[in-house]
């Protein structure tokens, strides 16, 4: 039934690259097949300025695609002088997942400033800009231990997530581009490593989704998570 | 355990004024407890121009609050130059929510602008203001079928919206400013008066929250929008 | 002759309703007829840069309209990501007003900052908006009063504005849209409870106007501002 | 009592030099004393997207100042991103006055784009802005009468403009840089060579002003006018 | 006396990866070293506006970095809400050297979109840059060919570029970011493949330059545009 | 062969008019035949922020043109809301010769603002700007040294430009409009008054040029550059 001839709930092939650029303190590459991300996670000194005086560190994110990351050419946002919903939003998750992966007061007053830049789009991009993040910020993380701006490891679980949806009237996981645009429910779904559940959202494309067919989507969400979680570790070991 | 003394599924009193204001074909003020919305339906001739030559309607949503709206004055998106993210994703949630709600073929090519204003918030301003703008949008789609615009009724089922979320370890339901500010999960739900789900988005502020917690807070809020449903149609009757 | 049967010199009904909302310091819903403004008042510590070390206060304005206040939908300037120049020229006119009301030294270093958005537009919006600014920023002064930030009133006097035009050839007083929409020469004039002058902007919007209809014009406006400054002080009484 | 001892009455010398530069179908250098402004009038062929079709022209006006035309240097608004308050309410002013000088429908389907860039300023840009822009403008309709783009002219009537004021309990007539930075009130009057008022806009910068003040103001401003509009004519000549 | 040990004319290791991305007509990753640039051509049909009519195609570029593809992480443009000067300059630089690589009449009513991003900065990122949209350029026009969109090849000729200067006194070639930023004079140099000159910028940042030294820089952008012509011919064969 | 009938080598009647608005600490007129530039140079204390604690001075540069200053209207920036990519550039351009003009150390913690307002273009404004502020900047310093603000001359040497290109197949000098919009490469050259270069920017606009027709430029350069620098000592004397 899948384009890809998938099983419902198997996902894509996903590979971590690590260091993948040179300056950043965490730098991956990140696949879930051929959905492709450069996230790199970036560690300063201080706090922006709503944060100062707590003893608190912070995390933001921003994502972006290249114009040519899509089937056809999409509009450079630098270029059109703003950043677009869908934009703001994906990024404010991002933001928002990793920082419920950190102690932020072990953190003390740093920022880590995930970058995500997909540079082949083929469905899930922000699923894979948070498994691929939450690596670079490991690393990054690691980077302010050895440098010694930290005397404890401030990460509190790895989180990872997956995108489950609904698409013929069955419930896949991982979509790619070929389903997402085509099915009924498209659900995000960012958990911790240990089966918890930290972010979801689903949102109905065409017809309602039921009580029965959430459920679904989170049993499969689940499992795959826990496989995803494993290929971090290994990115990492 | 509620600073209200509400019950855990208890929601606040809900109120909806319909003609609230003169001009638009559908005007409502909504009021969940000390949340109130001013939510108005615009209706025009023809759609935007990626809409256009598929004998489709569109349903499109904007979303403000007024600067003193809220405890301490906030920023005039105006006079900042730019809607915030927040801002737009409520807004992108509403006008996706409406549009769930109508057969878009059955328009026709009218669009339907929906403006929901924040005149005081207490929490919940998103729900609320999808619950008060199916109502407006109803009332506009009366007064396109009584100019004779349109042959059938668009309308597929009301939807309605509700907050539920983790507070103190409890769910509960309707969450006000206080508990919102101070809650472990925040989740809002939007629904059809059958009974069928339209949009999901649980977060985490705090601690991660269990696949239990979350059929508990889905169990709430299937009860909280039948109950707001009898009141949109007691509205509309 | 006028289309609502007033005579020439006839104000619309007008209502001050305050703490229309909860949260400013002042809250005020000004009805000029059809024309409804809500207006607050913020009273913050400390002044903007430019006024800081002088001992002295500062009041400002921003003026809004709901995209649907008026008969057909209006941009959100929100969404368009400017103010427009009527705008600009509507809060700053109003901000000016009200400076003219307070002596700032006595005000010491708090900000009030006002508020105007229309809710439902007929006419008259920046007129009734300096009407009902000035009770809300009598509630806000009473306010920091109370708390024991002021010693003194700085109220110098209250003011209140009307409209005033040539329509059909002949002078009427607060002209409502379909006058507005339609006059020769239309003015705007803040006034002192006390019979002087803040503020005259007279437009010829078609022919030019003669000193005549100036001088009639300007006595309509002290007759019809001393009306309103009494329905000011039954308001606060 | 004036800085420069000059009556109360009495204008500072002022200078209208046409074909000031080379493109422009009118372009003035005028100068008020030491306020100078290059005035230029663009004619092209149709009408901005809200006059089409109606038969008749439009005449529009934007206004800028050089950043050292003034005393301190002033941020260039192009590069700050947007023109302040102050901007577009004076351009506003402008267009609205020159449109009242002229007969739109004798103008056709043509536009008049005013441009108005203060290079030196000491006081009344505005009120010069208006003086020198309607020689510009005639320029410009002799221009199109030339070329045979026009059967009759359009203009109506010549206009001018003045600043006219209270400094120090007295009422005086064109207001330069000193005195207008210090005075109690402060009028700009727009008038038709003829005598009559296109524009009155008066602001008590410091105490409010009387009914007696404001006909003083008014008659010193007919009597400037009256001067202006012969030197406009001789410049014409 | 080079921080790599290079000899003053040897430019660094130049690698070109085609088709790096999946949906660009033309996708190349090009690495000057350690700079790493993607750069996408896009073709779509038709031009734009101020081309239309006169049969003719059109070549416009557009750059942009990660923000963390240098040592220190740099704003997102897209978030500052504008592209730099320096941006634009390098943008505007990219369109016009590619569309002197292009017989325009030739290229008939379609447009390419070049789109470089710097994933990793080290020096020489706008040479970089249009050494690889030239290639993936030349994959552009070939997928126009095959699509049977153009009947000739538009290439009038290959391009290249490399940076030159003045660097510790002496001429060299291909500086990286060490020698970049410490460098007096920094030169860029698009040439053809024949070796005529296209552009040439030259900039002392700090002492003047000589035309002995003008004349030692142009010659060694002479020999490595040739040698880089071969690499480019090599990737495409 | 050239329209004005000069020589290929022959540059227009430049002329520079001192102390041309009053405000600025340095005020130029500067015309090169028809196009006229106000060129001034505003001397503030302080340094932009990332310069502070340096003990150097800066110097920075704008560029506007009013929108009749060109044969048709062009828009105005500050209207549209930013500055073009063309004005990005020149603006880069003018600040980065005058601060080759200048020991910045010997500035100390001084900036100069450069301003360059085009009222009328006919070729060549760039080039003209950066002759014109030479001038201004040399009487702002002058005024610094007067104030006893500086102890020392910061001036290194005189710089001035010139605008060089091949037209109709030969290498010409300053070119005008006509010239210019139809040149086959246009080249800008600012130079030392000791004949050293500071900027050299060409750029093939229709065929590639040659080593031997940009050695002939850049004599071309040479020599106008002497003679301007006459001109602009004679000025200053």
């Amino acid at each position: 039934m899948r384009p890809s001839g998938r099983t419902a709930s198997q996902i894509r092939p996903i590979s971590i690259t690590r260091n993948f650029t040179a300056h950043a303190e965490g730098s991956v590459l990140v696949e879930f097949g051929e959905t492709k991300v450069i996230c790199t996670a970036s560690a300063s000194d201080g706090v922006p300025r709503f944060m100062k005086g707590k003893g608190e560190g912070w995390i933001t994110a921003e994502y972006g695609m290249l114009p040519r990351s899509t089937h056809t050419r999409c509009d450079r946002e630098a270029a059109r002088g703003k950043q677009g919903g869908r934009t703001l939003e994906i990024q404010r998750l991002i933001g928002r997942a990793l920082r419920a992966a950190v102690d932020l007061k072990a953190l003390g007053e740093h920022t880590i400033t995930i970058d995500c830049d997909v540079i082949q789009a083929d469905g899930g991009t922000r699923t894979a800009s948070i498994t691929g993040a939450c690596v670079a910020l490991v690393d990054a993380l690691t980077f302010l231990r050895k440098k010694g701006s930290l005397k404890t490891n401030p990460l509190k679980h790895m989180i990872a997530a997956i995108s489950v949806g609904v698409y013929k009237g069955e419930v896949i996981a991982d979509l790619e581009y070929l389903e997402d645009s085509d099915a009924e429910t498209d659900m995000n779904v960012v958990m911790t490593e240990t089966g918890k559940l930290i972010e979801v959202q689903g949102t109905a494309e065409g017809e309602p989704f039921s009580f029965e067919e959430m459920n679904e989507m989170l049993e499969y969400a689940r499992h795959a998570v826990r496989e995803i979680t494993d290929i971090q570790k290994a990115a990492l070991a």
